[in-house]
């Protein structure tokens, strides 16, 4: 990364949960812009995931790691935000993505997507990456391509940046991969998947029986690579 | 209301700020339907505007009042939320409008209307009705017609109702109304405009001399009517 990555590198901003996926997506982004990394604490069963990220964070070198605090517990109907309502377990991933699952969150990466605009517009980024992906989505509607192409527009319009000509793009270089895909591109990256978390439980190991955890488990073995996180 | 009323009412998730839009958008909201009222604790520099919003909450009899808290704090970049940017003043309301003003917070309707739209879903609402407009809009993009539309198809696309058909409609019925034309209308539906608060500052009684106060002022005198808070 010589003199000319130094000067005038543009600078992006990236969602980042501490999952494998947004741990890639930091990866991708981190090889080509200036990172500013937005993590959301938003009510959901357990911190685990934000210490990944905020391990993430450090190991890619973010120039920022912003943290916002968001009650989605406030509105609940999800099994992430709503203590009463039980994480969806199952025997294979197989099972997953037949229905729209309890662990969707109402229009979660409409807010997140917004609000990592709303970031990159305070920090004059012209990106938004997003981890989203639509193969091993798990019937999430919001992350499949075209939400994210309609959501593109709407930021257009909606935001001063657009108003004024240099629009925030939203990127979602994972969007048409497989989990195995993504782990494989993940390693080819260096990511520490070690750091990621991806149970929905949220214990000291990961459950091994959430949709969370079938997918990795399932992507790993797919991918051949071993996931230091055992199980 | 009779029975035909009473029996399988809809209802509507109202974005109540607790200004004098979002009461009279309140107050058109709940003649027709069951309303949840949804309030962001975001970081503003006074909690005035929530308790007005709760007052108006509970005469228009909501069926829910949901405070949510969001920190658009750490993303700043607007006056409203970063105590180190200055609140715009003005002479007249006749200043206001010409450029985008500092008071802009980033993407702020987007994300206001992703959180609605959620809460739409987890209430089984289907609109939310939001109190934008475009006529003294004060420069803001996301009030803007346009914008409207385009999130709406974003959110039809990106969410559980709208995969599973029976989507959140968006209603911005002041969108294309003059601040007169609002008091007017809120007068006529009988708003306690008492209850409402429109300052940016946030004291005991309002400055005068921001733009919120100004637009307010200026609307009222257009309107022919008094503005029980006075100035």
């Amino acid at each position: 990364m010589g003199i000319e990555g130094a000067v005038g590198r543009q600078s992006a901003v990236v969602l980042l949960s501490g999952g494998l996926d947004s741990a890639t997506c930091l990866a991708i982004a981190s090889g080509k812009y200036e990172v500013h990394a937005l993590t959301f604490d938003y009510g959901s069963r357990h911190s685990r995931e934000i210490e990944s990220a905020r391990r993430l964070a450090k190991h890619f070198k973010a120039k920022s790691h912003t943290v916002l605090g968001i009650d989605l517990g406030a509105i609940g109907a999800s099994s992430l935000t709503d203590p009463d309502i039980p994480v969806d377990t199952h025997k294979a991933a197989g099972e997953i993505g037949k229905s729209i699952p309890t662990s969707y969150v109402p229009a979660r990466n409409m807010t997140f997507l917004s609000l990592g605009i709303a970031l990159a517009e305070a920090k004059c980024a012209n990106r938004v990456f997003i981890g989203a992906n639509s193969v091993d989505y798990s019937g999430y509607p919001d992350c499949r391509p075209e939400f994210i192409a309609a959501f593109q527009k709407a930021a257009d319009l909606g935001t001063k940046a657009g108003a004024e000509g240099r629009g925030v793009t939203i990127e979602a270089p994972l969007i048409r991969m497989s989990k195995a895909q993504i782990i494989k591109k993940g390693a080819e990256l260096h990511v520490p998947f070690g750091m990621t978390w991806s149970c929905y439980s949220g214990g000291e190991k990961p459950c091994g029986r959430c949709e969370a955890c079938l997918l990795r488990q399932a992507g790993f073995r797919e991918a051949g690579i071993d996931d230091p996180l055992g199980r």
